[in-house]
């Protein structure tokens, strides 16, 4: 079991290489998802812990499916 | 978009069956996680809304990977 620094870090690497991918800036896509930008930012920085239900918004804000989020 | 209550039942769902697959009671799993029985149970029932550290432990004491959990 990694810890949860791991976790969460690796998680909002993902979701930053996600984001870079589809064309998005942190501005466009919390907006996207009706989130602070910072507040992505934190989770991008994995110094957040994000909720099921957030992590459905963003998946959804990217337009990908849990799975593909992921996949890392 | 999916409301926030069908993405945890959703999400509790999967739990319970993988959770079934692996021939293990709520308690078992809870106790493997370090987690009450109370609140798995509740993730379970879609009531909870579980951080992605509490998802990242769950799957860890499944076995599973987290693409697997999000494959539903």
């Amino acid at each position: 079991m990694q810890n949860t620094r791991d976790i969460t870090r690796r998680f909002g690497q993902r979701i930053k290489t996600l984001r870079a991918q589809a064309g998005l800036t942190q501005m466009a896509l919390a907006s996207r998802c009706n989130l602070d930008r910072t507040y992505l930012s934190g989770i991008e920085r994995g110094v957040r812990n994000p909720t099921l239900e957030i992590i459905s918004i963003i998946a959804a804000g990217l337009g990908i499916p849990l799975t593909v989020l992921f996949d890392y």
